[in-house]
């Protein structure tokens, strides 16, 4: 029906046009396995009909960032695209732009973005809301979107994303303190809201940093009565400050005793190898631990199995579905709960010296990237 | 008030009335690690208010009366007066006494006795009915009761046994088949009910014998559809006889295929070191393996716990408390559900090779011992 020519030049613009009209980004990437951040401008896909394109305003620093820049979860050598990598998955911004079917952002809104961007929306998970188990979803950062481009993070100046991932940010909320809870809040309050902590629950959480000060902070709004485990006596304080009944310093035996069969449940939230046995027989009866703190290859806990006799549970827990983690961000506002951070400049020089203290464990409970500035 | 020479005779009378009243047993006993047994004879305590002494008719032979009789859970030596032990912890048998309080039973009643004859009564667990998690529970044999004296099991001519802990048998049953149900039976209905198997579920049981063929006649029986893991090829028949709606010969690769993310629960009888990630990767998300196998020392598997992401947990479960135990015979008769087993005489000889055979892997569902000639 169309002359050749014609039929040519639609076919091409079709194909092309998403690269035409992409959204320019720039950020701050690794390009190898040593953790130093160079400028980096991108592009990012253009916002599609259901897509919120959002300017990022603050942007915390995740410990599990470490290890993807570092690319501790690939097996062998990394894949050829893998580098650059923008990390940042604790992101708050104001929409820039909206597609023609968003219903839930108005241009202006805050809004906030966690670990995923994207998911198959029709299995079960997706159904029930917990989209972070569904077998194709798409990751903030290092992972493929549905147009298929490569996703980068929240180290850079917007993002664009399917808008049943963006989550709603209350008018009442420090903004700068709302970033960490898109992934170190949801990771927390999901287990406790999972094993239905209540008032009277007794509750643990092993390992006192981002993740193990926002589980003290919700399982004692929840009404739980809860004991810290760190090994960083200059802690103690601050955990008793924020409502925990009993701080343990495991490197001081005294303190570990009558601690057997204590605890409904124990948030574990240690990034690296330790005797997770020793933490089991604190569960009493019925007890569930949850396995939180992300290893790298090597640095796995492993458990005997015998260990867990009188219904005493393990398993692990990734993060939260959107239908959640908007619940935890209307009761974190709700409850005032925020992290503790330290907001640092968006140069690459401060975002590595900051990725070097959490490599060492020296971070502040929470680094926050001011992306504007 | 009384003259030095009664009181002392009354002293002497009270302190060993209970000697001069106890109840003779003759049974069976180990007498060193050797599985050899030789006849015994031995004391049980008096019947006291709240006790029945019952005739033992039928007893059934557990994988763990051989861990038992090894002395394998003890680390280093075996203590002095372990030996010599009467094993036998399904017990079935006719009631010949009962304490003056006793209320449950009368002379004449079927009763059943599994792995415990008594618990504090006081605990929270207790209160529950849930005595098998009783920091004071009394196990049927190699314990040491309220009077102060050793236990000895079922492999003997009667047992005393507080009244609490002596099950109700239902009139209609098979005698010889219901014995395994007080250890066998509780051990894998439990976990069916704790994790509310129904219509629909997917259930997978791993280690197809004396537990694994009573967990699939549970399971099918409460509507689920069920998988069963084993490596003998000869059983592939029966567990699709018994309602088994897959069986995979783990040795065959290619029955694995398809087998990840498939189960709501696993019932995991297997009682020797093997792959229990294997298994784990079957589980749906929100599954849950039971760990139901008891392994001797240097025999238990290990789990890496970044396997269990997905809310998939793993725990292990004893037994059952009198509570279940009772709804369980209950349920049983109803559903008609008893283990196939083999019958065999009650002399030294024979149990020796039983023993022997289940100690290899090669005997049948279950060995019941016929007690009374």
């Amino acid at each position: 029906m169309y002359p050749r020519i014609i039929t040519t030049f639609i076919i091409i613009v079709c194909l092309y046009a998403p690269v035409f009209s992409q959204v320019h980004s720039h950020g701050l990437a690794v390009t190898s396995s040593r953790l130093a951040f160079v400028p980096y401008n991108f592009e990012r896909r253009n916002v599609g009909e259901n897509d919120v394109l959002i300017d990022i305003l603050y942007t915390g620093i995740c410990h599990t960032d470490v290890h993807f820049a570092k690319g501790d979860f690939i097996e062998g050598d990394v894949p050829d695209g893998y580098y650059p990598l923008v990390p940042g998955h604790e992101i708050v911004g104001r929409v820039r732009e909206i597609g023609k079917s968003v219903t839930k952002f108005k241009v202006g809104d805050y809004a906030g973005v966690g670990c995923l961007v994207d998911s198959c929306g029709e299995c079960e998970q997706c159904r029930r809301g917990e989209e972070q188990y569904c077998a194709k979803l798409v990751p903030t950062y290092a992972g493929v979107d549905k147009t298929g481009q490569k996703t980068y993070g929240g180290f850079s100046d917007c993002v664009v994303v399917t808008e049943r991932f963006a989550m709603k940010i209350p008018a009442t909320v420090p903004l700068e303190r709302v970033a960490p809870l898109l992934c170190a809040g949801i990771t927390t309050y999901s287990p406790l809201k999972y094993n239905n902590v209540r008032s009277g629950s007794k509750v643990a959480v092993a390992g006192f940093g981002g993740l193990g000060h926002l589980a003290v902070k919700y399982a004692v709004a929840m009404g739980a009565e809860v004991t810290v485990f760190d090994v960083v006596e200059s802690k103690r304080q601050f955990a008793a400050d924020i409502g925990a009944k009993r701080f343990v310093n495991t490197r001081n035996a005294d303190e570990l005793l009558n601690t057997a069969d204590s605890f409904d449940l124990i948030l574990n939230t240690i990034p690296v190898n330790h005797d997770v046995e020793m933490y089991v027989k604190m569960l009493r009866i019925d007890g569930t631990m949850v396995i939180l703190g992300v290893q790298k290859k090597g640095q796995v806990p492993t458990i005997h199995t015998d260990q867990l006799f009188g219904r005493r549970k393990i398993y692990g827990s990734l993060i939260g579905g959107t239908v959640e983690t908007q619940e935890m961000l209307d009761f974190s506002a709700k409850h005032k709960i925020f992290p503790d951070v330290e907001i640092i400049n968006n140069d690459a020089k401060t975002v590595d010296k900051a990725f070097e203290n959490l490599d060492n464990g020296k971070a502040p409970f929470r680094y926050v990237i001011k992306i504007k500035p």
